[in-house]
């Protein structure tokens, strides 16, 4: 049996780990074989592959990124996509199809299953932890671990110059990173995308802190918008370079501080550092692990369905259910965090 | 309302943000007075208190151990100690008592909070996660951290000099640090206290790794046992230095992989490192967590319950029934696991 | 005898450490009384002061930023700031002031010494590295070492996505954190303020390395200027929030390599985490020995000086020799480095 | 021409950043072609040569160990092991030699160079740092940060447990690291093998933190003794298993103590993890100029010399005259740290 691997979407710590559990298990204990495919989706709909086997996968666990590279191509919106990708899997004899990404090629993975009886078997992968049906996603925590640690670091300056420090960390539609980074680096306002934030009660908070003679830290998710951020923020959303509009609101938060508080503000936007590097323990154990029980899923013929990490067993669920709908942060848990503020 | 916290056992990263949640929360939301005990058990049985208000828990989220103090004295074992506790309580007004402990800690909390009617609210604290009723406990994903990255660093020196390198970790009667880092860290043998160990099997993991050109890593949890290990390492627990004893599987099992295989091997004790120093992203947050949760047992009068972890949610268990038995590996986690081995 | 301390200018990893020191060794070997300033010149100009004892610096060795606070006040610049400095060291009975800052509070320490009989020794600090006189200064290491660390983290990003990264690091006049952190990251090109740089050399340098399938990293100084950066950079200058300023460079570049290369680039400012937190090893020593040095200076009424470090050692140097000249980065070690560019 | 390379000696991280300088800027400047001999002085001896070639150099900067391997292989006292080396060399049409290890590989390559007319060029490497000649060697910097983030961890668990904590470090004829490692993690006494030690007069400085009501870090070099240490240790030394000899005097030390003071003791021997993984910052820096220089060595027929760290100048020394005596602590220097002490 042949089984095709690729990577969709964002780089991520812990895809690394995630093939190479694929394939130790894989060629070990079950004989397959395996056809790495280049970039994404581009891979099998242009034929593009990568050798992958038990030498390919040796020393990649501890290392970022992927050996497979990655894209955002969509065979949907991509001109007879669906077939290109059919005759690219049968003329390779390959039979069954790990895909791991997140919303965007897992949706991929599961219409393909579904409508096109295409055998796909998905490893859910969002730095965001925006993806319901499973607690955690790997490279959460490695992101969560480096913006605590940049925080962590902020704080002696913060303190030593008795200035606002604002922190702008990844999270365009869910404040994951946001919420446990700021939390575990002691951030005195925390604000995220799911709750339009006021800007007079950041300042309140930053006030009150100065008033206990400590300086404040204020993590911002990418995403989070101020009440009236539509009109505020609308001339960046114009900017063609991706990237300064998406660090816009830490900047531009800054800037409403030191108006109407009076006290000297700085921002920092921690950017592709969060994403990059050696995985975390923990991430490299999450990765494994769905990498170990996707193997097994193509063992069991149960295309369609994704791994998912509940408690600390790893289950299976239908990708369509598993990419419905986005998790974001719930009120009732950014309320219980919201005692630390100010 | 005054409420009193103490930490007890082995300390562990966490506990600081345990005792920072728990005043906060307290103080702010709900009005509570607070009181330090200091070393555990030591405090209430001999009035030893610090004093614990919001100034007391500045700054001590990012720091190991526990400013409270910690001891293994226990009240079940010391004459009088139940009616010495009640007398502290009521002389300094303590009308809850939070015990951040593991099994012995919490142990006692159980009983007093059933038997003796002292309302105790528990959190789990075990460096070696090994508490059943919790998916994690805090102080775990800090010491599996600090145990893949020297896993890490030993790689290299092992390549270089094409020998054996032992590592031993914490783990006296469950192997969840073993476990974790050694899979996190690539390691090529994972040796558990579940599960008496077979040298030559590891003696021939050694040896195929090497045959592959490369050198191996083996884990080793302190509390794992060769299959005869109750000779073989009889002498040992014969020394009186605690830490010389525990210490001894590592270095016993480098000799015979020496005398085996042939094969140059050196040992590595992680020892105390493990448990020290700033707690993990994770940890902050699980400690938090629990912090928050354990005061609001206290304001809903829920006493002889110990909050725990389940997925992402902060539940509570009884006490009695959370530490009624420890949680070890389970064989067939073992076993998925074991597809890396060799 | 008494003895004034005060940190002036940005903050440094390290400056605990030199505090901690001074006062350990003025205390215990010499019986010195210490009086600590707050916030630089501020302090004695206002006689804001601070209780400095050993009690007072005890646990501040591995933190980051200053306890004795700091700021950018120049008494040279204010109304009667000589008079009113003496005045406050008088009325103090202190006879002895260890100054710890960069060009511009050493600047005044030395004209106080000089010209007006203040008896000043300086301890030299710049995160810049660029103070002649002494061969490094604390806190450039832990700067270099986490620039290097964003680095590491980033290159597994570009190979991932096939992209540039540009990541901008500190540096306005000297290009020491950019070449160091470069070299050590395994940058492609590094650009330093000491040169105008030709955004097509940088462009040829970026082409050339995705010829051999790698992505390049483009390291650049905050202060590093293409060759007609002043008219194409010029607007920026005018934005009165400095940070944004200063981040315009790499930014720029990145949006030009896009242009002319056609190939997709993003940037990373990493901006104030380069400041903060614990110091490396190599600043703790450095800023202990200093401190140790600086109250020897003290007690053999050795004033106007300042202490450096040459090799290993750490000598004397008088104050206005040391603050004369920028040490900037050698062109003939510019190009020694310039090997790995491309 | 082509030039061979070879790695001797126990390994250190940065000997692959120093093998990379080499070859990218012999192929890339000189045209150089390249032979790498495995496993140190074995490699020559027996012909064994590895691919040293630019893509074999592509990646190696952030890894510790070394891609050539390494040995204790002495020729000078293998049979005819100056002739087969000269042949390997002639048959091979290696003209030039680029040795690097520390006192016994360069002490090879010193007489190669000078009795035989070898033309060898020397690369410093030591971890201990204990080579004269030049101020620091590579490697030196990462152990020294990874022994004090160490202690920085065990103080937590010190303090919450009221213990004292020996912290065994490398350095068996030179105390530098503990010294460094000491200094910069707030250890409150330094053992090195320069001086014996008084074990009362430790016990003194244990004692007199605790009455500071704090637990006191006590950092010990492996080759450190007591004053009656041939006595008191010798009968360890008759143990055939090398690692354990070593680690004999930070267990012996934490059982004196506790013996003498009554106060709970325990020891960590840090190990292998000091030596292996991604190298500093620093170690990246000084060794990829370490290599720069070296091949400018062989490019300027510079031979019988070895490239040495003089300041911040790399500078040419004869390696008989770098290798004729350990560089050891000065007292005057350990005197200058012993002010903590206590």
């Amino acid at each position: 049996m042949r089984v095709g691997v690729l990577t969709g979407g964002g780089d991520c710590p812990g895809l690394n780990a995630v093939i190479r559990a694929i394939v130790r298990k894989g060629v070990q204990e079950y004989g397959y074989d395996f056809v790495g495919f280049r970039d994404g989706w581009r891979g099998p709909l242009e034929g593009d592959t990568v050798r992958l086997d038990i030498p390919a996968v040796r020393g990649i666990l501890p290392r970022g990124g992927t050996i497979l590279g990655s894209s955002r191509t969509n065979p949907l919106k991509t001109g007879n996509g669906i077939p290109r990708i059919r005759q690219t899997l049968a003329e390779l004899d390959v039979t069954a199809l790990i895909t791991i990404g997140g919303e965007d090629t897992l949706g991929v993975a599961g219409r393909l299953a579904d409508e096109h009886g295409v055998p796909c078997v998905g490893v859910p992968k969002t730095i965001d932890n925006d993806l319901s049906a499973t607690d955690y996603t790997f490279g959460f925590d490695t992101a969560v671990s480096i913006a605590t640690e940049a925080i962590d670091r902020l704080h002696t300056t913060a303190e030593s110059h008795m200035r606002v420090l604002v922190v702008e960390v990844m999270g365009r539609h869910a404040g994951w990173i946001a919420l446990h980074s700021g939390l575990a680096g002691g951030a005195n306002a925390i604000l995220i995308p799911e709750q339009r934030f006021d800007v007079d009660r950041v300042c309140d908070w930053v006030t009150s802190r100065f008033r206990a003679s400590y300086a404040p830290i204020v993590v911002v998710a990418e995403g989070a918008m101020p009440e009236d951020g539509d009109m505020v923020l609308k001339d960046r959303s114009l900017d063609s370079f991706g990237h300064v509009r998406l660090s816009g609101v830490g900047e531009w938060l800054a800037k409403e501080i030191e108006k109407r508080t009076g006290n000297e503000a700085r921002t920092t936007v921690l950017g592709h550092v969060q994403r990059g590097g050696t995985p975390s323990a923990f991430d490299r154990w999450l990765a494994t692990r769905f990498g170990l029980h996707a193997i097994d899923c193509v063992r069991d013929a149960d295309f369609g369905t994704m791994v998912a990490l509940r408690g600390t067993d790893i289950v299976r669920v239908p990708i369509a259910e598993a990419t419905a709908r986005l998790k974001t942060v719930d009120p009732e848990l950014y309320d219980e965090v919201g005692v630390f503020f100010g």
